[in-house]
């Protein structure tokens, strides 16, 4: 297999075994040297400066957008909004767009293996609008069944939000059927892409998506800069956000004319590092190849998967097939709090997250409070899956309990 | 003179003599140090991962945090929460504490001075409350007369809005005076410390600040990084502004609880290494010390303003006192487009901002459209201000006018 690790100062640097990529990538050195670069060579107030050096920073932020607009294949760059993260993109897709568009009466679909940020803006949503909430319910494989979203989706759904892989059980979801389904009634679709768009390709044309949001923390970017895309008829028709410099054309005392998009969702002074740090991570991300990061988180999950399978008191939630977990794999051990789990791990120097993975809805359905959760990237390797499972066998034993 | 430019990779490594340090500061090596050591060091999702990781990075997370309680003097760390840039924050009061507590009949006092970012969102919530804006108007040499606060400040005012130094004028504002009056009444003030943070001592406490924004960016902080300090009565009381992961106790499928100070307001991963470089540049900023930063502001301003009050046909907009400028000069040539001073200045690498500064109706208070704008640092040398001059000297004859 190709070292990877190598490119990554952080896991070059150390023995640790990082199964929380999930939660946050690591960053390769690549990422790393064009933010460096770009303070070191670049470095003014993008959008603004009239000198050589502000219209170097705005050409290299401008880049970074048309480098994002090619990675999920949108239309055209004004449908790209650089956000801090996909909580604020979600966010922003709530206020101004549900606040403005629902009444009473409508409702909001859910699927239930949301992430709470695509919860909780729409929990805002329906008390403020008097929307309905509307829960769409997976089975225990995380597998959403035709009939359930045939049922639930009516005219009377406005909004349907849906992760296109859950951040707890891996799932890729059937977001091409319920999108046809929400547009043949009439409404939108919010797609949660933070956990997708790192590891298989992201096509919002071929998706038909009307929202999709995702993070660049979790794709090796630094943190701070995310990535709203929305249709421009969608997010023309919007008000802005936040409000403040460079999202206007004109300010008056008592109002103000609005610049064009996608600076009108762009308020005060723009991320230029953390994009272009973006655009160097899927550059990176790209140069691997899509193929390639499938085939190594496959062949890690099933070396996973097939180990935990044979460890005894040891439950992976969701589905049984390797090839549905897309490198994400929350689990319990009989008699084992999940943040024991984590941190007798962490002796081992294995790091996995141990918690309710902002998913408690979910959580609740399946019928657990907390799970650990083992989640690969493409860099890690065989080793780190057999430090991981090694030390997963003796848990039990070390918690006091016999064979 | 010391020279701090070899701190500064950008400024070592060119012949750029960058004046443009009001639209946003360059970085000190030790700040892409600091970002660098976190991301190959201690990277992991901030507040999240029980393993040892994740905990150092929560630290580090934590650790700036502190720092910056301790810069503006803050009575605890549940007041200052983390947001993107000194718009996010401005935003956050607007949305959460306007949106909340105004209505018809109340007024909203913005000093004419404000940046967009200290006026829109209040434009925005005095749509959605019915309460009325009301201006602030200043002297022409951008100074506010007492018995225009006197007369303006009413129980009717609920929210007065002023930056502690002005983006345009340089000018330092009687915060104090306005929020005396304000609390007398009963309002709150939001104080924009953008222009004022990287250049004089803020104690939140000492102006008994209800809320304080600054950002990041223009303290030589990477970008996508800033700061809302605010009373913990205040933020206590407001709702959630941004929702989703980790601001949360439970989340139900109907509602959620939310978490404490200050982790209600910082939903979705943070930016843990925005908020290491803050710290850093506030390390480097402190190490410096603002009695130098002062001096050394206040040498500049008064060899540029003595030298451009000697060019025929330049306008300096505000004062005539270069200690009443903090490093900030706009202004004007007879005859000669601000765009095209910025464009002359920049072919000998000068580079000033050309423009509104986002702050529309403070120019036309003035009577001007736009501006040129030279912005100080301290680590701006006698050789950047002589050749600002001197090429400032040469623009009308470069654009066909007679001496």
């Amino acid at each position: 297999m190709t070292d990877y690790k190598k490119d990554f100062p952080l896991l070059a640097g150390s023995d640790i075994a990082y199964l929380d990529n999930a939660a946050t990538a690591q960053r390769p050195e690549a990422v790393l040297k064009a933010v460096e670069d770009f303070y070191t060579k670049k470095n003014a107030n993008p959008l603004r400066g009239l000198y050589e050096l502000g219209i170097e920073a705005t050409e290299a932020y401008e880049a970074a957008r048309e480098r994002v607009r090619e990675f999920i294949n949108a239309g055209k760059t004004s449908e790209v909004v650089f956000t801090r993260n996909s909580t604020e993109s979600l966010n922003l897709i709530a206020y101004s767009y549900g606040l403005t568009s629902l009444k009473a009466g409508d409702e909001i679909l859910i699927s239930i293996d949301n992430h709470h940020s695509n919860i909780l803006p729409w929990q805002m949503v329906s008390r403020q609008t008097g929307a309905k909430l509307v829960y769409l319910e997976c089975q225990p494989d995380g597998s959403y069944r035709d009939e359930d979203m045939e049922a639930l989706v009516t005219e009377k759904t406005k909004i349907a939000a849906m992760p296109q892989i859950s951040n707890v059980l891996g799932r890729r979801n059937p977001v091409e059927k319920l999108t046809k389904l929400v547009h043949e009634k009439g409404g939108v679709i919010v797609i949660d892409a933070a956990q997708s768009a790192p590891h298989i390709p992201v096509d919002v044309q071929a998706l038909d998506a009307d929202f999709l949001v995702f993070s660049g923390h979790k794709l090796m970017a630094p943190m701070g800069i995310g990535v709203l895309y929305g249709k421009e008829t969608l997010l023309d028709a919007m008000p802005p956000f936040l409000t403040g410099g460079e999202m206007i054309d004109s300010v008056s005392r008592e109002s103000a004319v609005f610049a064009e998009l996608p600076h009108k969702f762009e308020a005060g002074t723009v991320n230029g590092g953390g994009a272009v740090g973006l655009q160097a991570a899927i550059d990176y991300l790209m140069n691997v190849g899509f193929d390639e990061v499938r085939k190594r988180e496959e062949l890690l999950t099933t070396r996973a998967m097939t180990a935990m399978q044979q460890i005894p008191g040891v439950h992976i939630q969701g589905s049984d097939k390797p090839e549905e977990h897309n490198g994400i794999i929350s689990f319990t051990v009989d008699g084992v709090h999940p943040h024991d789990i984590a941190s007798i791990l962490d002796a081992a120097n294995v790091n996995v997250r141990a918690g309710h993975h902002c998913a408690q809805p979910l959580l609740k359905h399946l019928g657990v409070f907390a799970t650990a959760r083992a989640s690969f990237a493409f860099y890690n390797t065989e080793e780190d899956i057999d430090r991981f499972v090694q030390n997963l066998k003796e848990i039990r034993r070390k918690m006091g309990y016999g064979e």
